[in-house]
């Protein structure tokens, strides 16, 4: 057999603002493979069937914490496609492999399985779902949803990007769990996808206050972000005490230049977890017997150590109100009004 | 006996930046009290004994998460008082109480005990410890650390305002669960007491750069935040994967007016949790099996439901990458590169 094309997309150039087609990547057809004599040295070839296309590909372009794609080099990403030669045992021609390392090229010629994994199709299914609702986006949404959300029914939970495949799985599982699903969407199609899935209160966020609607509607016990910014600000002014943001990721800001903020990058990167604590929210019946029986004993012999600066008179209140604002105290703030 | 003074701190006016004594606070010795005739209406006469000064009073000055001042009021905060004349049963001569709403003021009568409670102190323990280490301050850092730090020895803390009430406690007990502790403050005094209390990295931020401390002795698994702003970024700069950040306080803000963040006001008054949502991070094994067993098939039976808007051909990655960042698409996006 001849020859053929094997085109593929290059990453040519990192975007300033949204990614343009033909200078930021580019549609090659210049390469060609010949597929019954292309080398393998003990590897497969796959023809690539289906390749997803998801909001982590502009961090992907700028650097970021997702491994970023090589300028000269095809984009890769999430992908299906089915093997039509190998040499390597267990990888049978016409088996499907899946993984987030799919080159975006017609033909592939993949050294080991790596990070790629032998996949079956749902009969009903095509391979396509196993890119989205089947695939990292609904596993994404499935555990965080399970992991980190603490949901109870009857709780509010709000979600953005309600008609992508990471949100329409939360609020799926959130109906599931007996929440009351406030949802948004930045087209009336998806509003009406999103009318489909269950959402309680659905509203298109270019045509409608999210502020006024959280506040009619919220407070919320769980918001699942999937855009930042903004919207991530009227999230946090309607939370409820106690709430739940996972935070999933952060579009608004992807192209602008202008982060949500630096911090949100890091929270979602590193798969941390940011806790509010204050007194006013801590569990004060499970922690406070054993506070007293424990810590004051170990205060008292020195097994704990403390320091304080004791200030005389109630006329200097404000001295150390100031002081302490300032960090010019040494300890903490102690005014000693009067002795017994 | 006669009337004698009663002395109180008034909240004057609402400070622009640090506060100013005698403009912010204004120390009014113009009132009186009669000790054996101020009616009691049933409730109880108090002495007060210590008053807490703490860097939350500057937001309750400003608005924000915690109950505020009243301007032309007495300043109320944590304090411990002796019960010097009472009607109210189970509340004797000579008992103490403690609590968050004791005024700023030398002699009060207290309706009823409502959030105050009599409190004994350890005979090897002053009064004052109870507003500190033995109080607010020290209860936060116990239970904070206790319910959100996860801590596992070996792990590294970084503890900012490591000399404060909270800091010192939180660092003493990360040093009995096991952990490398990295702890800041302001001056070399404070740093000396660090050292005492077994900080492994201890260091002054205000003549030492905290991220090359954190750089050189990080990646960090938790911190805890008492001061926001520019260091706060630093730690989650220098974060691991799964770090825990307990924010306790921003202090770096509340005087400058530029919050280290709205946000980070919203976590810590809300006591919010913030988790990283990031496939990467998640737990495969614990959650991937049963997504195969149950997702798929309700996918296909429809009991679950997903969109998405095929692009055929390799040539239209960009125009898809486009679509996806502008949200101008009507569903997940795939790319259909070809039929098997």
């Amino acid at each position: 057999m001849p020859s053929i094309q094997n085109a593929r997309v290059l990453f040519n150039s990192v975007p300033k603002g949204f990614p343009v087609p033909g200078e930021t990547t580019v549609y090659d057809t210049t390469p060609t493979i010949d597929l019954d004599t292309v080398s393998l040295n003990g590897g497969f070839l796959i023809k690539t069937l289906v390749l997803s296309v998801d909001p982590y590909f502009r961090v992907a372009m700028g650097g970021g914490s997702h491994p970023g794609f090589t300028l000269g080099s095809p984009i890769a990403g999430f992908g299906v496609a089915v093997v039509v030669r190998s040499e390597t045992p267990g990888v049978e021609v016409g088996r499907h492999v899946y993984g987030h390392t799919i080159l975006h090229q017609e033909y592939i010629v993949v050294p080991e399985l790596g990070a790629l994994q032998l996949m079956e199709r749902h009969p009903n299914l095509p391979w396509s779902v196993y890119l989205g609702a089947a695939g990292m986006p609904g596993q994404t949404a499935y555990m965080g949803w399970k992991e980190y959300s603490s949901a109870k029914a009857g709780e509010v939970v709000f979600v953005t990007a309600g008609a992508g495949s990471v949100g329409s799985m939360v609020i799926q599982l959130a109906k599931k769990d007996g929440l009351k699903v406030i949802t948004s969407a930045g087209s009336e199609e998806k509003v009406k996808f999103l009318r489909s899935l269950g959402g309680d209160v659905v509203f298109n966020y270019k045509t409608t206050d999210t502020r006024m609607i959280l506040k009619k509607e919220g407070p919320i016990d769980i918001y699942w972000d999937n855009v930042g910014g903004d919207i991530l600000e009227a999230a946090l002014e309607n939370a409820a005490v106690h709430a739940r943001f996972l935070q999933c990721g952060s579009i608004s800001g992807y192209n602008s230049g202008q982060e949500s903020s630096k911090m949100f990058h890091h929270i979602n990167g590193k798969a941390l977890h940011v806790h509010g604590v204050i007194m006013a929210h801590l569990p004060l019946m499970k922690y406070l017997p054993e506070f007293y029986t424990t810590i004051p004993p170990q205060l008292a012999s020195g097994e704990l150590k403390y320091t304080e600066e004791v200030t005389r008179g109630l006329d200097k209140v404000g001295d150390v109100i100031l002081s302490v604002q300032k960090g010019t105290n040494t300890a903490k703030g102690i005014v000693l009004v009067a002795y017994e």
